[in-house]
């Protein structure tokens, strides 16, 4: 059984107010937190199962001073996951240092992503293409939200997400600036640079003003059939693969 | 307020056995249940809120005898959604017919798809490529699932989905079978028919071995960095475009 508090302050997690306040943050289920076992991350904190502790016994011996044994089911109402009979990992946000300029590198820049379940999604997408960096706009859902690190799938530990004003960000650089809307270039003709910066909008009203007059080229997923958009998970998808296959051919 | 027993009826179906039964399912949300007013489902029965009967008095009109008037929030609890403030369309199920053979045309063949979420995005993504048809397995999660129909974002309407046994079906095309797992040819150099049938596998399992023996193709969407996979909707999405780009050049 975990104590009151650690229950408080671990549920409190959720909440980004308190993740700014302690600076810290949740890693929930046994894959991603086993994952983190052997990260980077500084790990404050683990709540295990009796099941996740005597299964993995030998990778929690150098943690022992920091675990706390949870009830079968004591985590289910803890984290943000339906049901959780592994562990939660209770980590030190990770302060990021934004690179001034983007240089040899493509990086993704997201306009005002409002869902965390999209914004997890991106990063797994981005891990998959080999781009290690993302520039958010202040107003992007939080990259520490449990909701986020779970949709990333484990990608969240090896992908970079920074928060700046992403229009100021933008005009400092001299890399070419894509972004993806339903009124650009058909993607599938389109040439790509070496490097670059592609820009992704918010879901339901695409680039703002601001982040739009940053924009060298924009570029447009041709539609085939009658469905009014596609989510910006799949639209980033489709850009990063449409992009990381032009380099390579 | 509705009747105890309209509560009770629309509750059931967001169970499968219920919609087998009743041969009924639900459409939920402002958005939603506009575009089957103008559709060809046969619509039972509309629960709408006041304000959802107000904006669209007109439209509504010819339905009237069917409309039952529920409380601001009284659908919150009905449905699937977390806040629903304008209506619920219940509707009769399509009986839709399996084509023997495909010709003329691009499908897709779904093995063992389980989350709802995930066959709703790849429907709308299918709807986006033009692509009307969607043949699944028996295990396939059920196209009339709420949080199925929710996901496609009205794609529903225009895309039909099969569901059937599925490596028997394929037995029985002429056309080329692609298939998409880790281990194919490389999708970005990859050539393309002009018809076929594109098959993904279940979330973590992949394409069976009764479906694998099936496919005339594998594909490969090529990794660049170190993410473990790509969402089945991503994957589609991405051998959508491919697909579908090849045939326009």
């Amino acid at each position: 059984m975990l104590t009151k508090q650690t229950v408080k302050f671990t549920k409190s997690l959720q909440n980004k107010k308190f993740r700014r306040l302690y600076n810290q943050f949740i890693i929930e289920g046994e894959k991603s937190v086993l994952e983190v076992l052997s990260s980077d991350f500084k790990i404050q904190k683990l709540l295990v199962t009796s099941y996740f502790h005597a299964k993995y016994k030998e990778l929690l011996a150098p943690f022992s001073g920091i675990i706390e044994l949870a009830g079968d089911t004591e985590l289910d109402s803890i984290g943000s996951l339906q049901s959780n009979d592994a562990a939660i990992a209770v980590c030190a946000v990770n302060e990021v240092l934004l690179p001034e300029t983007i240089k040899g590198e493509w990086v993704i820049a997201l306009d005002n992503i409002n869902d965390p379940g999209n914004l997890g999604t991106i990063i797994r997408i981005a891990d998959w293409y080999g781009i290690s960096k993302i520039i958010c706009s202040e107003d992007t859902a939080d990259f520490y939200n449990p909701k986020v690190i779970n949709a990333s799938k484990g990608s969240f530990l090896r992908v970079k997400v920074h928060y700046t004003d992403l229009s100021a960000f933008l005009k400092q650089q001299r890399v070419s600036v894509y972004g993806a809307d339903l009124h650009g270039e058909n993607i599938h003709t389109a040439s790509f640079k070496e490097v670059g910066i592609l820009v992704m909008g918010n879901e339901a009203h695409g680039i703002s003003e601001g982040v739009k007059a940053c924009i060298t080229q924009m570029l447009t997923i041709p539609r085939f059939g009658q469905a009014e958009s596609l989510n910006v998970g799949i639209a980033t998808a489709i850009c990063c693969d449409r992009i990381k296959s032009a380099q390579s051919v």
